[in-house]
């Protein structure tokens, strides 16, 4: 078995070293305005989502769990008055950051990047003072690591049950902790490697707390990672290709070219994509054409008899669930975004509390919706039609949903979508001012400014 | 793919519950005598090898890493002057307990149970007082629930890569932390489920300090799990054997009654070892053999012309290392073992240390050495001949060496062993103290006071 390994291993390349290479060498001016632009855009998606997230239970009990552990508390949670040292904040805010299921999605891996690389690198940033440019720099290093060694494996290791934000967003969050503290390449290579001993994370846990546990992790272990490496802790240097590796042990495909192929001029970090709604991706073009016919209905709303929705099978097979009773149910119920979407006009974490999936007045919408599914149609297109009381039907058919690849959230969606989760939780002046200081990113002189900016008002900065 | 997988999950039983409600439910007097005997060898094992690792550049290193990062210091770093918080605490105790190979194993999966699950419990004890007979059970406890989940999976999961010690390891700790926690069943099974979702190491780190950041890790790990999980924080409730849980996704072999049958019956907690060497196990009969045949030389020692070794295949394929410059290629390499085993009767870290893998004395004896392997041997066999300048030969054939299943150590023998690696770090008479407060654990009413009574003479106590 071992000498079976080790021949098949023979031609293959040294994706680890290259990879590390590529992050240590990689300049500022090197990323394209265009990339750099689209990691903005990333970052505060990111820290719009995990204010969003900061008032979740879920928050509330790592909060709990890790408090009396933590050190020195020089790290912001985001969205909160506590605050952590830097490993614990980075997991904080990696678990806020995912919680809603709004965060942005490397379409191409299903990869949430931000979880894993924001996180680390904006708690780090509170120890260590960078500056935006750098700061954006070491993002867009992480998210093209994270999303590369992602296309290396997928589909066949998200298949086999690893949840990939965690397992491929470790390797991401050492990269960028990596880069900000100005590891060679020999020692990022370690840093790999440590990030390949900790990357874990099983789909097992969807639909529970720990679901959002494996970004936070990543962004806790990835920071790990490349501290122990920084302090001359040593690794494997092939950690990715190696024949008892990352790649052969949690996949049965390996595809290594997807990871050294054009570094550098193409940019899997500028795929990055922003959910415009708070629940499973598949029910986007639903919530779409819900809310677009809602505006053409106007008052006739309320006259709806019947629903019928015209959609790819994935929809019904990923978010079939009729009856939902909590707030992640509904999240995966088609019945009840649309619903939600046509009385109420909204797809954001509003939309999907435990009270609003308990609302009689949605409950009774759900039951007059039907589903009819087509495999011949595209999974970002859906048809919707309502019936009135008269008689009269309405009808709209969405080619291609806002958030998709085709039809990505303009800035001015992404800058409501960080008001509307963000306003729930600071407030609405202390909004205004974290979303301008996270759009301005790039000239701010330290970042941790920004994560500061983030605590509701009345908290005593530090 | 999910259908298939959730039909041929059907007629599986809900192994992670069983397992969780036979932790909870333990009583300490359900536990034969001779179970708990083994326990406190368990435990005075692993106390010897932390502090027989505690002054090792590995050790150094991630302290150098953490330190900053630490919460409120309260937790002893076996055999130094550093204090931690419990959860920092518990992975460097791990690391420094695994870190010169010398701890024990579960023989039938080579996990070495002792690293992740008394690192945890020790360190948690310095936060929550704890009596010895209590941790006794947490102990026993953990290493069954390691043991018995690595049973259902090796060798498939092995052979494929994963270092099983931090794997399975991590169940343990989470399973004994749990425990002394008083988790219900329910929080159990979510202790459970968070380690599943942490469950990492690769065997690729072998030969690096990250082999022992697993052991180490997977304590930090399970503590975190437990106390995520008292704190509310939930999980799936079948970690192990849902359709994408822990088994199927980490594994190809399942042997789910591996894990529950004849639970609290059967122990495989029991049937710990201890190695007598520091060194990998194969080369184990080889050292044994060597040392009686030093006994047998006296002084014609410097007589040898040649010496040949009749052994397992596995010995040269897995330590056939001839030229090792280093340590830890030291602890691979058969012809160093026997060569230090006849020059200076000794197995235990002294023996591998880089000045004695570069003793030109051990090098000449090196090359005298000649290995022929042998299928139809016992892995614990070695049959060893050497000539002497006078043309005699001398024979040992060892039919089962020290530290195997059917000749384990002795009381003697392990504190022995104890004592030779605890006085080159803490000096004679700490260690004499402190194997008597290890040997008398299950009396103990505050086993922090075990932890803290190896610090080195003249620190502070806190």
């Amino acid at each position: 078995m071992t000498m079976h390994h080790q021949e098949a291993n023979l031609g293959v390349p040294r994706v680890t070293r290259i990879l590390a290479e590529w992050v240590v060498n990689l300049q500022n001016d090197e990323i394209p305005t265009a990339v750099r632009r689209e990691g903005v855009r990333t970052f505060v998606n990111w820290v719009g989502c995990a204010v969003g997230g900061a008032s979740h239970e879920t928050t509330d009990r790592v909060l709990a769990a890790v408090m009396p552990l933590s050190g020195e508390k020089i790290a912001t949670v985001l969205g909160r008055v506590e605050r952590l040292d830097p490993a614990h904040a980075a997991l904080v805010n990696g678990i806020s950051s995912h919680v809603l299921d709004y965060d942005d999605t490397h379409l191409k891996t299903v990869i949430h990047p931000a979880g894993p690389v924001a996180s680390s690198i904006l708690a780090l940033a509170e120890r260590r003072p960078v500056s935006g440019a750098d700061f954006l720099t070491a993002l867009i290093a992480g998210c093209e690591v994270a999303c590369r060694i992602g296309n290396c494996i997928y589909p066949d290791h998200y298949t086999r049950g690893w949840h990939i934000t965690g397992t491929a967003g470790v390797f991401g969050a050492a990269a960028a902790v990596g880069k900000l503290s100005g590891l060679d390449a020999q020692k990022m290579c370690w840093a790999f490697g440590l990030a390949a001993s900790q990357s874990s994370g099983l789909r097992e846990m969807f639909g529970t707390m720990t679901k959002s546990f494996h970004p936070g992790r990543a962004a806790q272990n990835g920071m790990l990672s490349a501290l122990l490496a920084e302090a001359g802790y040593d690794s494997s240097e092939r950690a990715i290709e190696a024949p008892r590796g990352f790649a052969n042990v949690m996949s049965d495909k390996q595809d290594y070219a997807a990871i050294t192929e054009d570094l550098g001029t193409r940019w899997e970090a500028a795929l990055n994509s922003y959910k415009p709604y708070a629940c499973g991706i598949v029910i986007h073009p639903a919530i779409d054409g819900c809310i677009q016919l809602r505006a053409d209905l106007g008052d006739r709303v309320g006259d709806i008899t019947s629903v019928k929705l015209r959609a790819h099978p994935l929809v019904l097979e990923l978010t079939g669930r009729r009856y939902p009773k909590t707030e992640l149910e509904g999240k995966f119920s088609v019945y009840h975004a649309t619903a939600c979407a046509l009385l109420h006009g909204d797809g954001s974490p509003t939309a999907f509390t435990d009270e609003m999936v308990n609302d009689p007045a949605i409950i009774a919408m759900r039951e007059k919706i039907e589903i009819e599914t087509d495999p011949q149609m595209h999974e970002a297109s859906v048809d919707v039609s309502v019936t009135l009381t008269d008689g009269n039907r309405v009808q709209k058919y969405v080619e291609r949903a806002i958030g998709s690849a085709e039809k990505p959230l303009s800035d001015r969606h992404l800058d409501e979508k960080f008001t509307r989760q963000s306003t729930l939780v600071i407030g609405a002046e202390a909004t205004d001012r974290l979303l301008a200081a996270a759009r301005n990113v790039e000239s701010c002189s330290d970042v941790a400014e920004i994560a500061r900016a983030s605590m509701p008002p009345g908290t005593a900065s530090h």
